[in-house]
């Protein structure tokens, strides 16, 4: 059986950061300033403060300006709008990102409505979920959240043009279907936004030239659901009982019909930082030109 | 051939203005408050002087306030701005409606993003785009576009339970296709939305439990697109030569296919104004209590 092409994630990731760091110097050799990506982290969850510090570790490396606020587990919500309040009014901050879950006693819609929607690099602000859902600006110019943008970045990386495709997405979360779906439909697929509640999920996949899978479940996806051919996205990172990380797609199944597939781990993940990068750059530049 | 139901249209939007008037009366009766509509009306295109007057006569027949700013064909965007700045400020308006289209010289989105989303009954503010893309408040408590809105209750009048069906949404504009795909979602459809791009458009229409057309052609989609017993409802409203009005899809022959079907006119399109009164009613209630 012929093997699906792999669209490597980590080398495109890479690519993608060379290019932010070669437009980052540019800037700076003309107008001596630097993007700022400000990182709030509310209390010391572990999975929180290795992404945090991974964050901030490639910021700087294309050669941003990076902050990381630590705020206290008990911070008030209060304070933390306050926090986002300075951030917000400083002109020196061009992207505010809160890295989520936050403890449970903070109100996360407030907080994230709190943000200044030009600043938003997570793209979750509903102002910017609108502006995506109404499809009249084009996406290049808004803040999307990270993890379907790079998902959208690696499709392209295979498929020149995505027009007329059939596209299925499994998975309506805020973060990561529900944002896929609109990106999808803005490159002229036909979309399908499949879910729990979806009959005969392995017929509806079966249709996709383009699978999108994003439920959270290892191994979700079997092999026998994928059109020979279609290329597959896999978001899922799913920590296993031995420790290695599991796809939401049997990789070893769908790699044998796919026509082009992510590997996890090394395919989506990598591209969701470089894509926060790349988010930085785009406020940056939408508020101070450049 | 056993022919399908017929979805009234305008008897249902009749029975919710119905419930809408009876409630205001009880709202009034208790704090002597109503809620108030007012409508923006920029020029004097003669189809928007009908809808307006329509809205007028409609919201007044329901018990509420009902006001027309109407401003002459080439006022300026700072006017305008100024008259909604006015609106948003007033806390006897409950609801704001700039009719659309606006003058070319006017900056559609911008005006529309001046307006309150709090006081936004077209539901078509990116801030109100944006709560319901993100699929995490009932739809009950957003101000949602109206003909999206009309076309659910007229789903629901037939089907008790949306769950698990597919739909297909044919058309992706901002104001139907893309509003009305989100609610069938809400409603744990699963969602296929096609377009001009779509390859096999009938195909894709044959696999639907329920189909909403909103392309603009008359009678667009064919009988034999319908999968036997599906819903069909039919967004269109289009003038034709010889002055009757058309849907978007055949009726003659859809109505053979399908098991329930609204009719043009009398379908959807009594229910959007219907949908206006409930959403400046949802509004009242959000902003005033009652």
């Amino acid at each position: 059986m012929p093997q699906a092409t792999l669209i490597d994630g980590k080398a495109i990731a890479a690519a993608l950061r060379a290019q932010i760091a070669t437009e980052i110097a540019g800037i700076k050799a003309v107008s001596g300033l630097v993007p700022g990506l400000h990182v709030v982290l509310v209390g010391d969850d572990p999975a929180s403060r290795v992404y945090v510090a991974s964050k901030e570790k490639l910021a700087v490396e294309v050669g941003m300006n990076s902050v990381a606020h630590r705020l206290p587990a008990d911070t008030s919500q209060e304070t933390l709008l306050a926090t986002l309040a300075g951030l917000n009014a400083d002109d020196a901050v061009d992207g505010i990102l809160v890295q989520l879950p936050l403890p449970r006693h903070l109100d996360t819609a407030a907080v994230i409505d709190a943000i200044d929607p030009a600043k938003d690099v997570d793209g979750l602000h509903p102002l910017n979920a609108g502006r995506l859902a109404g499809g009249k600006v084009d996406p290049e110019h808004l803040l999307v959240p990270c993890t379907p943008l790079g998902s959208m970045l690696l499709l392209r990386s295979v498929l020149p043009s995505l027009s007329g495709l059939e596209a299925v997405v499994i998975g309506r979360s805020e973060l990561v279907g529900r944002p896929v779906a609109q990106l999808l439909l803005q490159a002229d697929c036909t979309v399908t936004i499949a879910h729990s509640r979806t009959k005969d999920l392995p017929d509806v996949v079966r249709r996709a030239d383009i699978v999108v899978a994003a439920v959270g479940r290892p191994h979700f996806v079997k092999g026998d659901w994928i059109k020979p051919g279609a290329t597959v996205i896999d978001v899922g990172i799913n920590r296993m009982p031995d420790g290695k990380l599991a796809g939401d797609v049997d990789f070893a199944e769908a790699v044998e019909a796919a026509g082009a597939i992510t590997p996890v781990p090394g395919g989506v993940g990598p591209m969701t930082i470089a894509c926060l990068l790349r988010n930085t750059l785009t406020a940056f530049k939408a508020r101070r030109g450049g």
